[in-house]
């Protein structure tokens, strides 16, 4: 073991890791230096990163362009901030190119350096807007079982993942979950597209109900959800959704962090999937990771009462002193530019659908093969047991999914294990070629083939 | 009004600013380059930052060094995370290099963004540990009236000032407060500091005992509270408090990110303020404000029972994207390469006396100064009407602290009004030299004198 490792091993608390196992055995892998889809490790060995880091490193690796606008920033102006009305120029340049691409209505960009963070902000605007509405009692938040919306105590909370809630005492007592449309596990036999999206409209609204409309405030989702399966919705979904949402005052926030950028093909995942939001978060994309940045979207009809409420409340009381950070601000400029000149969304538009339709060819004769499911360069293959016409989860114990991963890593492709099923997904960098695409796919469909035997083997495979 | 002072006012969402004011008069200043503590606004004015940004950027701006380490990084490795045991170099280098400044028995480093995530961040560590130690009620947390440690939903509820709960229903249900040790507004008449102290340590001791010690989980505090008054305590404050919480088996948070990195001339606020704290938080002076960098600081206490927990939880469900990102580390690689080489601890402190002597002579002859306090490179000075041989609080209405504030800024020099009272405060980059602390001191004095005599002239100064 390097000493590099024993630093690690030693002094660095690793998220989503399990604590005991890293401080015994250190890091799986210790990267190095990347260049467009490929990451080097210390020892020298390549791998192709199907997954842009976590979802985010959309314009790929090793740009000198935002390597240069971080520096030139950093030089001219390495900090400053916006509270008290004090301003910097890459923030407002930032903020009005975000709003160019956006969808219709939205008018106002608050910065913050998470995706987490940003849909914490979403939280208390929802709230603080209600307040001055003086509808005191219409605070409950909506979200979906798998919707993976950050970290924070709030925004853990909404995250519909029993694996960030054991332990922490969340969710929040004001959050609420309703089904995820999964085609696999939630859509009911024999269940059509509009079937199925009519039982997921119909949830909310008895919810909605049961509550109390006077006690809903909003409801947030992912265009298509990332973490907890890259679960794609059915046609007409979102607008099903909204129908509700608006019969009952209540506010949508789409949860960009993922999809925003360019990610389905388009600016917003909103435009692809018809939602029409009233607040939007965004992140990774914006700086393709190269820092943390992120915003929160707000609309017209929100900001409106937020303006308003000044006279009640004075200075709206939040706010991170990263807020509108200039060097990220910067980064997030130049990663634009190399999204427009490039014509990355639409090309991210296309190579999903090489990406799509290669993941479906490659995994059709795989007995485990589950689902395959994507929408632009979000993918995902889940691997199930067959149960008759039917699809049983394997026992989480046997780590189906991240046995995979594992060998995937082992033969140089990173990939990703999901949680709650064993979904593995794919989620390159805009900038991946076919032939990388080709490589991600065979290489993970060799994994699954090994892991598949070596299942059969220990009759694994066998109906319980 | 120029272009880019319209595009901040049509589309930026100022953190703690007033909304309505904003959209109609825009910036009070636009920032644009930045050298040493002078900052450079679009119209070509230099202002000495008093301030450091926000108490952050502590080697002051313009740094080429921070500026080469954040693009080289940029090149090598962009970006990678450290979600399942993934790693990467400068994390690893950085986590070291903190726990070797850090007071003895810290083990380990989790990194975030923002100092209100990583005070997220120890909520939730402090209800993984009990619950783990099978204490389910042991949960709520501790903070004191006027700290100020985040907004998030949670730690905007841990800080306590009313301006960021109100509005936004905070603070959470678990949250507690106790009194700032502030000794213009809280020492009673004729009260030493023992007496003081007594009375707070004793306070905390019937909080905790009224609640059921079975249901306190932990006390936060920063070693100087800064945005709340520059409050420090007297002499054995804290030493008593720690005698409070270890009867009861409560943790103890320093909230390090204003003190840590050498603001009060010692490395953490910690050592100069006698706190042996389970935990701490870092963020500002990690970067000097250059990256998005904030950190949580395991004491091996705490740390022992997380590893244990892995047998029941698996992996700890918690983690940003950019949890221990390599550019942010690399930043703060070459800020605490600048820190040490030019022995800024030992500077903050010398400064540090020079600033507070000064604005002591200063200050002393003006009839409405209250109080001035600080301590190394963290001082305020506060404005209150004389009343007999004690003070009262002028109308908020009046903004007395913001009217000397606007006045200075006029006049060049960046310093802030605090809230609940009016106290400016100073918190200048470690690089001050004497000659600037003396253009800050007479700048805001003159500004005082002359907002003093516009209120004698109100008739502002009679008692009410």
């Amino acid at each position: 073991m390097s000493d590099i490792h024993d630093l690690d091993r030693r002094y660095v608390f690793h998220p989503f890791s399990v604590a005991q196992n890293h401080q015994q055995s250190g890091a799986t892998m210790m990267a190095r230096s990347a260049e467009g889809c490929w990451i080097t490790d210390d020892a020298g060995k390549r791998y192709l990163d199907a997954m842009a880091g976590l979802w985010c490193v959309n314009v790929g690796y090793g740009r000198e362009r935002i390597a240069d606008a971080l520096a030139d920033q950093a030089r001219q102006l390495s900090y400053f901030h916006g509270f008290s009305s004090m301003a910097t120029e890459p923030a407002a340049i930032l903020a009005e190119r975000v709003i160019s691409k956006a969808p219709e209505g939205f008018s106002k960009v608050f910065f913050g350096a998470s995706g987490s963070d940003a849909n914490d902000t979403q939280a208390k605007i929802v709230w603080y807007y209600n307040n001055l509405r003086d509808m005191p009692q219409k605070k409950k938040i909506i979200a979906r079982d798998r919707g993976y919306h950050g970290v924070t105590v709030m925004s853990a909370g909404l995250t519909g993942l029993p694996g960030l809630h054991a332990g922490f005492d969340l969710p929040l007592p004001m959050i609420r979950h309703v089904s995820a449309p999964h085609n696999l596990w939630t859509r009911n036999a024999g269940e059509d597209d509009a079937a199925f999206t009519a039982r997921m409209a119909q949830e909310l609204d008895d919810l909605i109900v049961a509550e109390g409309p006077d006690t809903v405030a909003a409801f947030i989702a992912e265009p298509v959800m990332g973490a907890g399966g890259v679960i794609v919705p059915p046609e007409g979904y979102f607008p099903a959704m909204q129908q509700v949402l608006d019969r009952h005052d209540v506010l949508l926030i789409a949860d960009e962090v993922i999809c925003g950028f360019g990610r389905l093909g388009t600016w917003f995942g909103s435009d692809r999937m018809n939602m029409k939001p009233d607040l939007m978060s965004v992140a990774k994309g914006i700086t393709s990771g190269y820092a943390p940045l992120s915003a929160v979207l707000v609309g017209e009809k929100v900001w409106s009462v937020i303006c308003e409420g000044s006279a009640k409340y004075g200075a709206f009381g939040h706010g991170y002193t990263y807020t509108a950070h200039p060097v990220t601000a910067a980064a997030a400029l130049a990663n634009l530019d190399i999204v427009e000149e490039e014509n990355l969304v639409t090309r991210a538009g296309e190579m999903g659908d090489y990406m799509n339709a290669s993941l479906k060819k490659a995994f059709a004769d795989l007995p485990i093969t589950a689902e395959t499911r994507g929408c632009g360069l979000m993918a995902a293959v889940e691997f199930a047991k067959p149960h008759g016409d039917s699809w049983q989860k394997f026992d989480p114990a046997a780590g189906v999914g991240p046995r995979i991963v594992r060998a995937a890593l082992e033969d140089g492709v990173i990939c990703r294990a999901l949680p709650n099923g064993d979904a593995i997904s794919f989620s390159p960098p805009f900038t991946v070629t076919h032939e990388e695409i080709d490589l991600a796919v065979s290489t993970v469909r060799k994994a699954a083939g090994t892991v598949h035997d070596a299942l059969r083997a220990e009759n694994a495979l066998a109906p319980q």
